[in-house]
């Protein structure tokens, strides 16, 4: 089992030394009360919960699983009890508004505690996680009356709610879907369907589950223009908030599935359910989207999550676990055997698995800062400059951290040799575990595509601009600085490149529109690796300059600037196979027929 | 559940175009029992035992797993019967020698019933694959009466082997092992120890167990020169190889793993156990490693089946879901919306799937027939050259087929979207059961440290060179032919880059040992890529000739040369990436101090 110690030194190194949250927070209307003592108290609390309580359960999630019954799903062992500490705690109203009984502290904040819970156990964390789509559904597009009735109580954690969008026959492409609404005589609507893969869909840690329905009322278009939104409450619900009667909603089933055993993934059956339209009508997909960054974020987390949590797990058996003599004469003479940490290619592992987790977590800190700003800022240039930031960055963190958060459980396993495949280490589970991030919430392939042909494209490139901008404003400040060479130099190249790769794919999409797809994933992969590279050029530099000025943080600072070193040398070259790959064109994938894949 | 179905026109093609066994097995002590209509029924015949009893099998043996009692080990339903059709089916007897009862066909031609077998259910699989290694042993360690008590039936199947070499505290690092042998007054040893790990360890299927298991003699060297090697039955056996006495072998328990849920994975008990040795004492080691080439093979095919069947799963999805509209426009107006297979991004996974899993067969085969040429060449010239070929492309073929396998079954799971996910569709079940091939048998650290250590470097590179050869003598015989230029102009850079590479590491190794295993792994993968071209190269030429002379398999031959052309464009730039970390040297992993890779 591997025990999560929640990496605070690396969370405070990310948001106060290379992010300055402080001064962040300081232009927040939630400014007063974030100071830093508040900020850096409630890390400490969080920690303590995630390390103390979640962190055992993670084990015995995956093993006992959830179970269904007729009645509903029974959660593992411990996962309840945990729960209700967690509301006890005040955790769910953190960043919840004030005048719904939430605490209104910045979404960057309560994104960190998202980080801690889900390294610690990220199954248990999809119970209180899936809730802020729900309560972002109600709180942008609902009336006063739905909020009154549903938010209070979605902010205090005494309800959940969940996103019932996906069909037996469609995922991604909600155009499809056939779950059909029906006005009925009390002004509600009778709701109809199946819905499947339904995280958190139905569990017993909650009174009460506020689901929100994608259905097409009677005569709406076709395709995507014509899907409306829903509340459909487990219990019924009163004006005053208060409980009734038991929905037609039922949960039919629950999958057998890779990991993420401890969260209940539920067919939900919806039998003429009580339902009640939210939003305009048939405008239900606009609604989701004005929230689909910060969900996708969220996800973005279990990448980073995977990374961290496998890289501790490796690291302490790395260190432990005694095979071989180092080639370049014994390290351990007293014992049978060197520790494997001594080994190149272990390091090579380790180190991999440290620069993603640390660069991740830069990266998402980073984008949660710039969600704040479109929530919460004064100027609305900010808001639509943050906007467009995020925009930009959220398919990359999404898909990219995932894709590298995967490998990095991979690579924690492949520490542990033979061992890593056996359960009762905790290796594989983090690799079963992590294996949905890279398809839920959108896939790697549908990331790229909003990023490449979305995102990039159809901004002319503008939203590439604004960030390789970034790029070579620190370029440019560090122009003739030796301590920021190593990193300038690559950076500068890169940036040149990023451009070029992406004005070819363009030209060559205006002749073919498949060669957007066909660019699209390599892409997004190259994306990542260059947006990674950014922030740990100015982590490493900054870490380069803490050590000047002589600080006593000696070894972190030392082991900042190694991993950043690490990742120039080691993990950026990919870009080189990935820009290839990019512009290789859309014939060598196109020209075969589908008939002729296999003779 | 994924329906197997063998690529029977792919193995022939291979087989018999690509690499002409007909010829080839013309030159063995076996040719007259391999004439091309044997071959072609045996495979037939294989092809339909595969298909029908162990590919609905093999979700049987994951969902159901192995039970432990005290009385042993009970396999999934229906594996004891599929075993017993085999051993009626004289399948295990194919490749042994007809003095024990064999058929004495070629080792290359089994190989391709184990790739049958294997993609089909490789935890079954793993019950006859296992005695390979007792029956190797036996037969060229044993004493006559060893031979004739135990390798009749090992031949027949009747019985299975093991080999026990790991232990808790030590896998490849076999010097470390404890496990005692004493002598006992009527000349046996009595074995004291714990072994783990020990596939097929255990199990209902076969009257009998022969163990082959690495132990200590009294004041035998410390280190890998103190093991000898013992056979150790499950059932005592005398001279006549009838069974006697239970012996006091016990298997303890089984693990709980990640995958090949139907095979037992075992921790075996040495109580005392009678056991017999077998081989120089002292000299176990040496006496092994005389056939882990073909040991390594064997787990290769665990990438190629991998690739294989996760291939052949999504391909089937690929055409029947439906999602999204093309972006070169509608292809489907009848539905409601396109099959994904005209999507870009799912032919890049379909299509790298593809040409892994049909680029590892060409690598396979044409390794396993130099193995033959080892095994049984008249020419002691042309034995020694066949087993440094083998010898190079083993560490590559285990390591970067299970590496680029697993990809693979990644991305057939990919293609399913959150389906993938789920296990009744049985493609998460392949990347878990594929995910043990990177780390049993070696893992690719250890692979990679055989291949550029022991295999490259230690030859002064004479390895490497006896392989590029074949590539410049590609180039050289196809100078100036059209059809060939896209191949010879991107394999004569290689080849000329792999030899600087080489000759680079090599220099820096010469001042840092350390070099060596920094440099591995990348070192590996870019051998793996480039290999791999070299079969791309040739059977997308092949395929080109035959269209130009007319062939009526047209839609065969053209997505032969399709895939060889993706390959390039798509999967060989890779190659860049893993050049420039190959040479990034030591120092980015071996800076950082071990107590500072997390503070």
């Amino acid at each position: 089992m591997v025990e999560y110690k929640a990496p605070l030194r690396d969370i405070s190194f990310v948001m106060n030394e290379l992010l300055h949250v402080e001064n962040h927070y300081s232009e927040l209307p939630s400014a007063e009360m974030t100071s830093p003592d508040v900020v850096e108290a409630i890390i400490q609390e969080g920690a303590k919960f995630c390390e103390g309580v979640l962190s055992p359960l993670n084990s015995v999630g995956d093993s006992e699983g959830c179970t269904w019954s007729e009645d509903g799903v029974k959660t593992p062992t411990g996962f309840k009890e945990a729960y209700k500490q967690f509301v006890e705690g005040g955790w769910p109203s953190m960043t919840g508004p004030e005048e719904f009984g939430g605490q209104g502290m910045p979404e960057s904040l309560g994104l960190v505690m998202s980080e801690m819970i889900g390294t610690a156990n990220w199954s248990w964390g999809m119970y209180p996680g899936l809730s802020h789509g729900a309560f972002n559904t109600i709180e942008q597009h609902g009336s006063a009356e739905q909020k009154a009735a549903y938010l209070p109580k979605l902010v205090s954690g005494e309800w959940t709610g969940t996103m019932c969008l996906t069909e037996p026959h469609c995922g991604s492409d909600l155009g499809t879907l056939r779950c059909k609404a029906e006005p009925t005589a009390d002004g509600a609507y009778a709701i109809t369907g199946t819905k499947i893969f339904i995280s958190s869909g139905e569990h017993d840690m909650a009174d009460n589950i506020v689901h929100i329905v994608l259905a097409r009322l009677p005569g709406a278009p076709q395709g995507t223009k014509g899907i409306s939104l829903f509340i459909v409450p487990k219990f019924d619900v009163d004006a005053e908030g208060n409980m009734g009667d038991r929905n037609a909603v039922k949960c039919g089933s629950i999958e057998h599935k890779m990991g993420i055993h401890g969260n209940s993934t539920c067919v939900m059956n919806f039998d003429g359910a009580k339902g009640f339209l939210i939003g305009p009508e048939n405008k239900g997909l606009n609604c989701m989207f004005t929230f689909m960054n910060v969900a996708r974020l969220g996800t973005a987390i279990q990448g980073l999550g995977a990374a961290e949590l496998s890289f501790q797990g490796a690291l302490t058996y790395a260190k432990d676990r005694l095979a071989m003599r180092s080639l370049s004469g014994t390290k351990n003479p007293d014992g049978i055997a060197d520790p494997i940490i001594v080994h190149p290619d272990v390091r090579r592992m380790l180190l991999t698995q440290k620069a993603f987790a640390e660069g991740a977590r830069a990266m998402i800190y980073f984008a949660a800062m710039k969600g704040d700003l479109v929530k919460d800022s004064a100027s609305e240039e900010i808001r639509r400059e943050a906007d467009e930031m995020l925009g930009f960055l959220t398919p990359i963190a999404k898909a990219f951290l995932t894709e590298v958060g995967y490998e990095a459980s991979n690579l924690g396993m492949q520490v542990y040799g033979g061992h890593g495949f056996i359960s009762e280490w905790g290796m594989e589970q983090i690799v079963r575990d992590t294996r949905i991030a890279l398809m839920y919430e959108g896939t790697t392939g549908i990331q790229a595509l909003d990023l490449l042909g979305r995102k990039v494209l159809m901004t002319q490139g503008e939203s590439l601009k604004r960030f390789t901008k970034l790029i070579h404003t620190f370029c440019k400040e560090n122009e003739g600085n030796e301590l920021a060479k190593e990193y300038v130099e690559p950076l500068t190249k890169l940036n040149k490149e990023w451009g070029e790769l992406t004005t070819k794919i363009g030209m060559a999409a205006m002749k073919n529109r498949d060669e957007v797809g066909a660019a699209s994933v390599d892409y997004l992969m190259y994306s990542g690796y260059a947006s990674m590279a950014y922030f740990w050029a100015r982590m490493g530099l900054l870490a380069k300059q803490k050590l000047e000025a002589g600080s006593d943080e000696k070894a972190f600072y030392t082991a900042k600037v190694q991993t950043s070193q690490f990742y120039f040398k080691r993990l950026l070259p990919r870009t080189q196979a990935h820009a290839t790959a990019a512009v290789a064109g859309a014939e060598s994938l196109m020209d075969m027929d589908a008939e002729h894949f296999a003779l």
